[in-house]
């Protein structure tokens, strides 16, 4: 059970810091305090590594200087600044890795990500950690969940919200024809919000057995293992040469991109949330092409209560996407063993 | 009254073709014949210049050999292929500038300019034009039109329902706040578009009075001078610096492109329908702009029966787009016009 408040003699904490690629240390840091008067500080239940925590570490993003790493997260929280109004301490609380005061008109169209005062969390990878904008992040459940449940709750806070979105901006619906471009964990997220969207066809894009049959206990139909150009022609081949009405780009290469606008037929739709690295879209192959595109940092926040009532309802088990299982000490085995895709993703027990 | 079947000795016919730059001929070519089964032969009723045709008139598109111009058109169909079901010779027809079988599974999801057989219009500032896929590229009319709706018929057919599809793939709705780039005919056909689909409040972005006034009585309710930065600022400062819900990007500049992504809202839309030249859109940009995006060549059959309803009870007037009107021997002055700017769109009598 959490201990709150946060007892004040504690002063430092060992948690994850990036000094540079490939080199992740669990380290003492500053514990973290109350900065602005609508933070919370919460208790990590349960943290994890993000695909996208893999592009600083591989060095494709560049790190001029130590990083606190992670941003997905549920816990307990444990105090909350004088300006927070709806969340309490001692409440069981899911957010997500966007913060978003969840009443800018940003947020009214269901944009949180884009909230007016947004950031993007960090320092999760840790015992505790500052939630800014509690009360328009955090979403907090009725008591305390199974602990069974906390994995699936933490996939809720990105990686879920993630591949929901993906199928939300690629306007998944009853009966539509889905590929997944992306076997990582939000491909996989993906094809498990196309199955509870009803797509009537899911197509996963996936060259590894582990990773094919998650996909097809998700809900894939059919799995492609050919890529680019080649990929795209055994979509075709498969929906009569018409195309998919919805594509979901979980990657961010522009190989990636590419494949997956060539993969929609026309009028389709692509949701693409893979963070793009070296993506150059020509704007002639786009008004040629006709399709709708659409993509970001997920807006988690507007689909949390309903992935929270999935998970609590116990309607989907997103959770088993962790296939990797650490205590936090060891965060840098479970960046190694993502890097290395011995692992889809790594869940760290804090 | 048209004369038809056409009159077999008729072997040629003055006609518009562009040699190069800005070498438009008004000269003898080849009457269009029935060259497939299922193509009707018009005569047309009035004809004009777009937009479009000036690219290769000011030489921003390659021409390797002669073009014989002209893809907006309506008029009497004076012969039909004999796989030709539907049309029938002597009926008054509107299509579309691209050609569709209307049955292909494209069509069917209402995106008939990427139709299997597709093939874009050309020869129709002309006397004569050949109509591909006639059953399902034309709609007849029941009867003749009255004369004076001749304009608004012929807007239709591509100025009109591209505007049409500029506001319909930007997602306008009643209470829409809209943008629109480029004061052009599109624009402003965009503008009338978004009126009548129930925008709250249609932002033209224009600095030429006579474009302002038309925008003005087309349903615009501002006009922002400013371009670029300046004009997205401007439009942020309408918008409470929301940014506009849907925006209408009629163009096809690299600058026009970025000013309309930049002017929506996160979550908000952008219709493109100007031509892409020289736009190329980075990846990372249009992940974090989070900005639903659609273009290309507008699928003007799927709004044809509702546009000419429309033109025929007299709800709109499209034809006041065209500012200028020439028998079709002046058409080399028609293209100058609209090249000099002194014209928004040059109406063809045949």
């Amino acid at each position: 059970m959490p201990r709150y408040p946060l007892p004040r003699e504690r002063a430092a904490m060992l948690a994850t810091v990036l000094h540079g690629p490939g080199d992740v240390r669990f380290e003492d840091v500053a514990e973290p305090k109350i900065l602005k008067p609508t933070d919370a500080i919460i208790k990590l239940s349960a943290t994890c590594v993000c695909g996208s925590d893999l592009w600083p570490y591989r060095g494709a993003s560049p790190i001029t200087s130590p990083q606190h790493m992670g941003h997905e997260y549920c816990g307990v929280v444990v105090e909350v600044g004088s300006a927070v109004r709806h969340i309490k301490a001692g409440q069981f609380v899911v957010g997500s890795f966007a913060t978003s005061d969840n009443t800018c008109p940003h947020c009214q169209h269901g944009f949180q990500s884009s909230c007016d005062q947004r950031e993007f969390m960090s320092g999760a990878q840790a015992p505790y950690a500052r939630v800014p904008l509690a009360d328009g992040t955090l979403v907090a459940l009725d008591g305390i969940p199974d602990d069974d449940l906390l994995p699936s709750l933490l996939a809720v806070s990105d990686v879920l919200g993630t591949g929901w979105f993906a199928a939300d901006a690629a306007r998944v619906q009853a009966g539509s024809t889905v590929a997944v471009v992306g076997d990582g964990a939000v491909g996989l997220m993906g094809i498990l919000a196309a199955k509870q969207m009803g797509a009537g066809r899911i197509i996963a894009m996936s060259r590894h057995k582990s990773r094919q049959d998650l996909a097809l206990e998700y809900g894939a139909t059919d799995i492609v293992t050919e890529r680019g150009d080649d990929g795209v022609a055994r979509i075709k081949q498969l929906t009569t040469n018409v195309g998919a009405d919805a594509v979901l780009e979980c990657v961010g290469t522009n190989e990636s991109m590419h494949q997956a606008i060539n993969a929609a037929r026309p009028g389709g739709s692509i949701g693409f949330v893979g963070v793009p690295h070296g993506v150059e879209l020509n704007g002639e192959f786009l008004f040629f092409s006709q399709k709708n595109l659409l993509g970001g940092p997920a807006p988690v926040r507007r689909f949390l209560p309903h992935l929270i009532d999935l998970v609590l309802t116990r309607k989907i088990n997103p959770g088993k996407v962790f296939d990797l299982e650490l205590p936090l000490a060891d965060v840098a085995e479970g960046y190694r063993a993502m890097d290395e895709r011995r692992a889809i993703k790594t869940l760290l027990r804090v």
